[in-house]
């Protein structure tokens, strides 16, 4: 299933002698792009990065990344197999970038046909959060597990669903936007989707901004924060000042962490996952996120499964994990290729 | 993956001339069991019901069900080719029945074991929900769907969630428990599970009754539903009074459709089902429950999904749905060992 590649003429490369076999992994961010050649243990053999925002049309963006790419292709080293890429409003389908709020080409992007065209090799697309579970689940802490979750916490919060070992991406490829439940249906926060009260407007890098805010219009406490504007604001800046005891920051990640807890006990009887990964920027603060988490999921949980779910940092947290969960998107889908060779 | 039968020795029936090949499908309930021998296309050949609860010990009950089934078995007519089950607390791997609050037998109760040395075949169970949804999916309405969820409102509210065409379990059995997701954390009605606020203390046959008697005391209006204790009190009385124009019967049907509704927006980011099938007694309430579970999910709805997921009734509502549902396992799990044979 999924996007499937057009047949394409392989002309980059020739394995005659012992080339390493590589994939691309890719991720398109709304401000730069990181791309990486990773060898299929996940390595990370070459990498660099563009501006995602630099040139007015979407083909330009591509002939440039693909010329940044091939500087560190090197044909008499390696064998490139694939390419994959973690991209907001990804359509795994059909291969597509669709109707992206914060890209500066609208409408609908054909990413893989650009891509293919250039390289000559099957390309892969999804969302960042899938990206992220299939890179958790090849070289990261879900080896072993058929069914877990990985949440992303970046400006916004995704999640990649896997049950029975593959990734959920639903009848019209967007599940898994837990960002988008709601904690709050009266009067909550306004969220970039349209509705109000939405999970990512409390849970992530801008939701927590958001409520640095709240409790500062709310108590008298004396806080460093107090000297800092809402734009120079970030949530390293908030975990700085929680980890030095800071009375709002450290409030800030209690309240983060409550909201997150309560709705992951509801996101657990959907799937009843063995694991949730967190990933992202905010994950980095340690306790600070993780104990209000886990105590209010489990105030939450039904009875049967008190105790038994794991909530745990991704152990892809490092500068290339984008990149390497992207990469993997190829590996997993030669997998099921395979499958579906077999089974047909 | 699933239970895994012993190898055992087919002692019944040889396929010696033109026999047919049927399945048996069995759902076990609180207080009585259902029975069917069943053809690979559906059709209900013979059936029958027990009282679960007559036999003091569980081997006694399960020899009981033997011997009624064993008399529609015409080894001359039929090839038996597996048992399928439908229990409260069925742990899909182990085969097993575990701590069933409603059933008088308590523990462990070795299910598909006792049944396997009664018929000699492949035994699969699961709980009645996903019974349901393996139904819709080899019987029903969701013949060509690989993403969809049912969900049934009887005694609670249960669900079967499938995605990229299989049965989500999850890593200890236990997904789908919607049911048990919260609709009210503060002052929630008293679930059964030992939570207060879940959905099903709102959204089911005796959800809807404590909803009538919430609105029997906050409004003035006339009602028959006034002269109706609450254990006369029943969910096909209220639908009946609801096509009457009965004030709190209608009303009644407004608030369960709105708390499903507003819940199942939560429900279809997690897995972008295609359609969502309400199986079971409030179903057949037709508009008075669809029209404002529609509404209120809508309403709720992250924008990408909004007029995209069906609510549909189930196709298999009729009094032989659960053991079809039961007996539509077996051919799931013949599909699901062929694939791993070929993947293996």
């Amino acid at each position: 299933m999924g996007y499937t590649a057009k047949a394409v003429q392989v002309v980059t490369i020739k394995n005659l002698y012992t080339h390493m076999k590589v994939s691309i992994g890719i991720d398109i961010g709304g401000t730069g792009t990181k791309f990486g050649i990773v060898s299929l243990e996940g390595k990370v053999l070459y990498q660099g990065a563009i501006p995602t925002q630099s040139e007015a049309k979407f083909e330009d963006f591509i002939k440039l990344l693909a010329k940044e790419i091939k500087k560190g292709l090197d044909p008499k080293k390696y064998e490139l197999i694939g390419i994959g890429v973690g991209a907001p409003n990804a359509n795994y389908y059909k291969g597509t970038i669709e109707h992206a709020p914060n890209l500066r080409w609208k409408g609908i992007l054909p990413l893989a046909n650009n891509l293919e065209d250039e390289f000559g090799v099957p390309v892969v697309i999804t969302n960042d959060a899938n990206a992220a579970a299939v890179g958790e689940m090849i070289f990261g802490g879900a080896k072993d597990m058929k069914d877990f979750i990985v949440i992303t916490l970046g400006t916004g919060l995704g999640a990649g669903i896997v049950s029975n070992g593959k990734i959920v991406n639903g009848a019209h490829g967007f599940a898994g936007e837990l960002g988008h439940t709601t904690v709050n249906y009266v009067g909550g926060r306004f969220c970039g989707c349209g509705k109000r009260g939405c999970l990512e407007t409390y849970v992530s890098a801008t939701g927590i901004k958001r409520t640095v805010y709240k409790l500062l219009a709310d108590h008298n406490e004396e806080s460093e924060l107090r000297s800092v504007s809402f734009d120079e604001l970030s949530a390293e800046m908030i975990t700085k000042y929680a980890l030095k005891g800071d009375f709002i920051a450290i409030k800030a990640f209690e309240y983060t962490g409550r909201i997150l807890g309560t709705k992951l006990a509801d996101t657990v009887v959907h799937s009843d996952p063995e694991a949730i990964f967190i990933f992202g920027g905010l994950s980095l603060a340690g306790d600070l996120i993780f104990d209000p988490t886990k105590e209010h999921m489990e105030k939450h949980l039904m009875p049967i499964f008190k105790g038994k779910i794991k909530i745990i940092s991704s152990q892809l947290q490092n500068q290339s994990a984008p990149i390497i969960g992207a990469s993997s998107l190829v590996i997993d889908k030669l997998k099921k290729d395979q499958e579906e060779l077999l089974n047909s």
